[in-house]
C-alpha cells in the first residue's frame, strides 16, 4: 500500500499545491484508488508515475468543487486515453445526479462500465482483501471520511516442508495455508500453523476531510496505521476553522491522539500559509506535533509506503 | 490586443499542452476575455502573468468537456481569490443549465454578479470599443466560432495645435477629435481632420474550434488579422477528421486562404502527433504552409501581440 498525494491545497490551487486528491496504490492487485478528485487531478496523474488504466475506484468525500471538479475530466480521459476496464465511484447523495447531469450535458460516452454508489455510514465495499467503511464528518455539507482496512493475511506457506513431510498436494494445502488442523490420508493429524510464517496484519488507512474536530472522525480513525486529516488552519485562525467547519492542525492532532493512530499526515492547507506569509506551513507542523509527535505535512507528489504494523 | 494560448491540446491534456483555452488581453480596458475553458484553465492562469481579477468575459464554443470542465472551478476561484467584479459567460444552448446545475449541486455562492448568455449566430456583444459576433460551425454538437472586432479609432488629437490656433477648450474638442467640421465662436470654420493623426483601424481576431472545414468558418473569418483555427489532425488522418467533424491542418489553411486572413495560428492538436511519434507536429505546419504560408502553430503560454493592420 502506497499513498501518493496529488493535491494538498484547500479551496483553490496554488503554484505548488493542487486541490484535493489522494491516491492509494495497491500493487498486489494492480489497482489505484483515488480519494477526492479536485480539478486538475488528471494532470497530476500525468505528472506522477500512476497509470490511468489502474484507477478502479474513486471515493468522493463531499460535493464541493475543490474535491470534485476533476472527476468528469478524469473519467472522460480514462475512457479516451486510459483503457479503463471498470470504474466505481462512491460519494454522498447528489453525486449520482452530478455525474448523470454532467455526462448528459457534455455528451460523454463512456467506453467502459461506470457505476456510481451513494454511500451512508458503514461498510461500502468489501472483498477478500479489503473492507472500506465510511463515517459522516462535521462540515457544512454532507461529508464522509473513508477508512480502508486491509484484511489480515496468513503468513508465508512453507511448501518444501509440506512436501518433505509427505503431505499430498491438492486441496489440503489450502487448509494448511489457513492454519487449520488437517487429517492426512495416512491418518496423521498435522497443524497447518507449523507450516506458516507469522500472520501479516492488515493495514488501515483513514482519510478525513473536510471536517472540523468531531467524535466520528476519531471513531473512524481508531487504531489506524495512517490517518490523513485536513488541517486547513493554524491555531491563530481557530475561529475561522470553526466558522467554516474546517480543522486546525491542533484539531487534526487531537483526533490522531484520541484515535491512537500510528501516524498523522496533514493535508488541505489554506493558501494563506505559503512560505513568506506571516504564518508559514512549519507553524502548523509545530502546533500538531506539540500534541501528536508522529505528524507529517503532505506536499504534492509526496509518496508514503504504509508500513506493516507487525510482521513478527 | 494580446493573445495568450492557455491550452492547445485536443481531447485530453498532455504533459506539455493543456486542453482548450485562449486568452485575449485588452490592456486598454484592463480586461481579459477567455475563449473556452478546459479543465486546468485556472492552473494555466496561475502559471501565466494573467490576473483572475481582469477576467470579465468567457466565450464557450461548445459543451464538450475539454472546452468546458475548467469553467466552474475558474468561476469559483475568481470569487474566492480573484476579486472578480462581474463575469459574463457566453455559449450555446445548455450552458445556462450546466452552470445552474453545477452551482446548485456544489453549493457555490458567487460573491460577484455572474450572467450566462445563450448565443445564436450574429452579434452577441457590442460596446463603444468592441463588437463580438459568432457563427455556427460544423461539429457533432452545436458549436460556435467567435469573432472579436475592435472598432476603428480616431487618430491622435493634436491638442497643442488646437490651442495655438485659438480653439477654446470644451465640447468643440470632442467634435474636432471625431474629425468633424467645426464653426468657432469667432466665425472661423475649421476641419477637425487637420488636427488628427491617421485613423487607427480596429483589429479582428477569430476563434474557430471545434469544426471540420465549413463555409461559415470562412464567413466568420473574412479579412481577419488573426484566425485561430483548430487543426486536430494531419492530412494522413483526414478520414478521422471527417468522421469526428474536426479539421486537418490543410483544412484550417484553406479556411484562412479563402477568408483572406492575415495570419493563421493553428491549435487543438491531437496528442498522437507528439514529438517522437510517426507524425510529428512539424508535419502539420508544413501541410498548412503549403496552402497558406502565414501559418504558425500555437503552444501553451505562447503570446502574440496582434499588430495593427495599418497605422498610416
Amino acid at each position: 500500500m502506497q499513498i501518493v498525494f496529488l493535491g494538498t491545497s484547500a479551496g483553490v490551487p496554488t503554484r505548488s499545491r493542487n486541490v484535493s486528491c489522494v491516491a492509494l496504490r495497491l500493487p498486489q492487485r494492480g489497482e489505484t484508488w483515488l480519494f477526492d478528485c479536485g480539478e486538475g487531478t488528471q494532470h497530476q496523474v500525468l505528472g506522477s508515475d500512476l497509470k490511468f488504466s489502474q484507477i478502479t475506484r474513486i471515493f468522493i468525500t463531499h460535493l464541493h468543487g475543490d474535491h470534485l471538479f476533476g472527476l468528469m475530466g478524469l473519467l472522460a480521459t480514462c475512457g479516451m486515453a486510459g483503457h479503463a476496464k471498470h470504474i466505481s465511484v462512491y460519494g454522498p447523495p447528489g453525486l449520482e445526479d452530478y455525474v448523470r447531469e454532467n455526462s448528459s450535458r457534455t455528451e460523454i460516452r463512456f467506453s467502459y462500465p461506470l457505476d456510481v454508489h451513494t454511500v451512508k455510514a458503514g461498510t461500502i465495499f468489501e472483498d477478500e482483501e479489503f473492507r472500506v467503511t465510511c463515517g459522516q464528518l462535521k462540515h457544512r455539507v454532507t461529508t464522509y471520511g473513508y477508512r480502508v482496512e486491509e484484511k489480515d493475511r496468513a503468513g508465508h506457506f512453507d511448501v518444501e516442508k509440506a512436501i518433505a513431510q509427505g503431505v499430498p498436494s491438492g486441496p489440503l494445502y489450502g487448509k494448511l495455508k489457513r492454519g487449520e488442523l488437517v487429517t492426512l490420508p495416512d491418518g496423521r493429524v498435522i497443524d497447518g500453523a507449523t507450516f506458516c510464517g507469522p500472520k501479516e496484519k492488515g493495514r488501515r488507512v483513514v482519510y478525513c476531510t473536510d471536517t472540523t474536530y468531531c467524535q466520528s472522525a476519531i471513531e473512524l480513525s481508531r487504531d489506524a496505521d495512517l490517518l490523513i486529516h485536513e488541517a486547513t488552519f493554524a491555531q491563530a485562525d481557530e475561529e475561522l476553522a470553526r466558522q467554516s467547519t474546517h480543522s486546525t492542525a491542533e484539531m487534526a492532532a487531537r483526533v490522531a491522539l484520541a484515535a491512537e493512530t500510528k501516524l498523522l499526515i496533514m493535508t488541505h492547507f489554506s493558501p494563506r500559509y505559503m512560505t513568506g506569509n506571516p504564518i508559514e506551513p512549519d507553524q502548523l507542523l509545530r502546533e500538531a506535533r506539540a500534541i501528536f509527535p508522529h505528524t507529517e505535512m503532505a506536499r504534492d507528489f509526496m509518496t508514503f509506503d504504509v508500513p506493516r504494523r507487525d510482521e513478527g
